[in-house]
């Protein structure tokens, strides 16, 4: 067998975890940037997120009512209220001014300082103003109604947040509540890694370009589409190279010319056995290494990487359904990788399956799935599984159900495990 | 009671439901834009798209191997091999020249069409070639080593998709799935909703700008670049504005001005029973339409509504927990109908409980929470359980938890109906 020979049929199979594993070994993170806080939403932060001051920073009233010396309103109640002489009134954002003394409160609205002397908050609903009580000045009184203990309706001086508190970490995806924490935090700017670029290169003589009239044997180039909102899914910015034809010293000016620009290339199609599988010529041709060219897993067993002038490059099976799979498999977590995160794979998860499925393979089967939920258990089955189009299944699915190799297939009802795509 | 005093405490209370039917009387679709194809990811899509052209639009090989007539090769076995001339090599994206016919093959690529005159495709691992197969012409041979039934690794014409079948709902979130579809059907350019652009408002006098250093009794506005980031995970635009003081005066004017160049306004803070409520008063004060100002739901039931100037107005609680679920319950199916969506709630579910949850409400609880799976079983509990930070655990939350009115509290075990906020 000549060295070509055996890039097609000579291939050492490995299994998703240890492609995986090799893959890993040559992502570094991307470098950082910084961006205003609304222009960070869904991107990953940098760094770990420390609380630069206690929340609350003050003795802050959760509601709005009477701040007062619980001792002074212990016999409170509704027959038998206590008057208090109101000596200040304390809006949201404003520091009292007074110290709550024997006989004496001070209104205060939710979210304001407790002044020095008070010791718990009563609600509004709980009093009445003998006067009107939004005059600051003069003998106002209010009569409370029900006791209270001590430091009810107060959330004390880093009651929810200590100065110094670890409250993100870095390679999170910044959600809405990040976004509330880092405002708080006062990052008007925010520190983030840059999004992986990503190359997306298909392969064939058969492909037109999207805007191009339907030929006859040809076919619309469809999976760079599909892979490069795959890509922008995972957080990266994905460049859709020219389809390229079954030349194989194009292929490899082409993949070369952009390598450069890009921190990881994608192809798809080219990586099987046919005649016309440039990507194999490709790597028997190159003065990069090939990583691994068969992967222990259906679809996609050909699925091939090397590593070329320091860059990764991931070639996937041209089938849709394949290289659907093949991505989510490994090219998302890389770019997730080169964005921090420190979950990178897919959450694994279990479930039971809904249908019968009788296909035993020697690989583990990586089986686009939907799953719906009744009584709080998660049943999966097939995407698709009612349509002849794995094209037209593949929007349909939202998580990849795994199966074992061998065995005799399963049955409605079997657990299996599943990895959330969505 | 003045007109004022209704507002604050005469208020009817209306279900979480009947609050979404009445703002969904005032929404409509926003206009449509068109868009590049990769631009168009993560859009919802204006139009249903049908097939203009049937899928395959070829008879299509399966796999890499050899066209034949199945009656030709019927005996074929390892032992005793059906010897075929091959009068032909058909890459991808090549129409044959020329017709099977008896005793003939043609060496056929995967994705290629079939010719003519063949009814099966046998896979090259079950033949061997008797000269070079890579020569077109001449006296090439192949030895056929198994028999395969008639229609074999053939996708027929249409066997995907059929011409004018419909197969993307106008209104669906274009992911990967639909970016391959609408590649395939020369979706070079695609017509989406223009995402609603949306004001948002915090109201207080206590807040400080992100980028001010802290103050005694102050706290940076925060709700605003959460409810920022759900805006922007909903699909709309958000237009993040300057905080309001508690000044009605100025609130009035403020929203007044942004309102003709917005398609929403939210609103955080100033709508509960406060001396400061300045959304209150603005509902006392403005020429528009009260919709609703209580609803029966936990947090957040001072949640309200208004039409002003023909546009919709939620005024959410300004604590961080009620302002997060009132802007799932509320403000993010009225961003998906602007933007076409067929299912703009979130996705009710059920699940099981994973604590002892002992606060009877009397009205519905929306809790925010985190679920796990056991078993392909679904536990969820309250986010943050373990947190006494409202805003930090808001970053945990993947849905929201719905309790009903009423009871006693819930036992860990008990099942609960759960929507999907992730």
């Amino acid at each position: 067998m000549n060295s070509e020979m055996k890039l097609r049929f000579g291939r050492k199979v490995i299994s998703v975890e240890e492609a995986r594993a090799e893959l890993y070994a040559y992502v570094m993170p991307t470098e950082t940037e910084t961006v205003s806080l609304p222009k960070s939403f869904g991107r990953r932060l940098a760094n770990d997120i420390y609380a630069d001051h206690a929340v609350p920073h003050f003795r802050r009233s959760g509601v709005d009512g009477y701040a007062v010396r619980s001792e002074d309103i212990a016999t409170a109640t509704q027959d038998s209220p206590v008057v208090l002489r109101v000596i200040e009134r304390i809006p949201s954002g404003t520091m009292p001014q007074l110290t709550i003394r024997e006989g004496t409160a001070a209104r205060i609205m939710t979210g304001a300082p407790v002044p020095d002397g008070a010791d718990a908050v009563v609600m509004l609903e709980m009093t009445d103003s003998l006067q009107d009580a939004s005059v600051a000045t003069g003998d106002v009184k209010v009569r409370i109604k029900k006791n209270v203990q001590a430091a009810s309706n107060i959330t004390p001086i880093a009651g929810e947040v200590a100065r110094g508190e670890f409250v993100i970490a870095g390679g999170s995806q910044i959600g809405p509540g990040d976004a509330a924490i880092l405002a708080t935090f006062g990052y008007s700017e925010v520190e983030v890694y840059r999004k992986p670029k990503v190359a997306i290169f298909s392969t064939g003589s058969e492909l037109l370009q999207v805007e191009q009239e339907m030929q006859p044997g040809k076919i619309r180039n469809s999976n760079s589409y599909m892979l490069a909102a795959q890509v922008e899914a995972a957080g990266g910015s994905a460049w859709i190279m020219p389809a390229l034809t079954d030349d194989p010293e194009e292929v490899e000016a082409a993949l070369a010319a952009v390598l450069p620009d890009v921190d990881l290339i994608l192809t798809s199609g080219g990586v099987s056995v046919g005649d016309f599988d440039v990507v194999v010529e490709l790597f028997g041709r190159f003065d990069g290494k090939l990583l691994f060219n068969k992967v222990a897993m259906r679809p996609g067993t050909p699925t091939s990487a090397a590593l070329w002038k320091g860059k990764l490059l991931i070639a996937l099976s041209g089938n849709p359904g394949a290289s659907f799979v093949g991505f989510e498999l490994f090219a998302k977590p890389i770019i997730k990788k080169m964005l921090g995160s420190q979950c990178p794979e897919a959450k694994a998860s279990t479930a039971f399956l809904d249908v019968t499925y009788d296909k035993p393979s020697a690989y583990p089967r990586y089986i686009r799935g939907t799953s719906r939920v009744e009584s709080g258990t998660i049943w999966v089955q097939p995407a698709g599984i009612d349509k002849s189009s794995i094209m037209v299944s593949i929007k349909d699915a939202d998580c990849l159900i795994w199966l074992p190799p061998g065995g005799q297939g399963y049955q409605r009802g079997d657990g299996v495990r599943i990895y959330t795509t969505l």
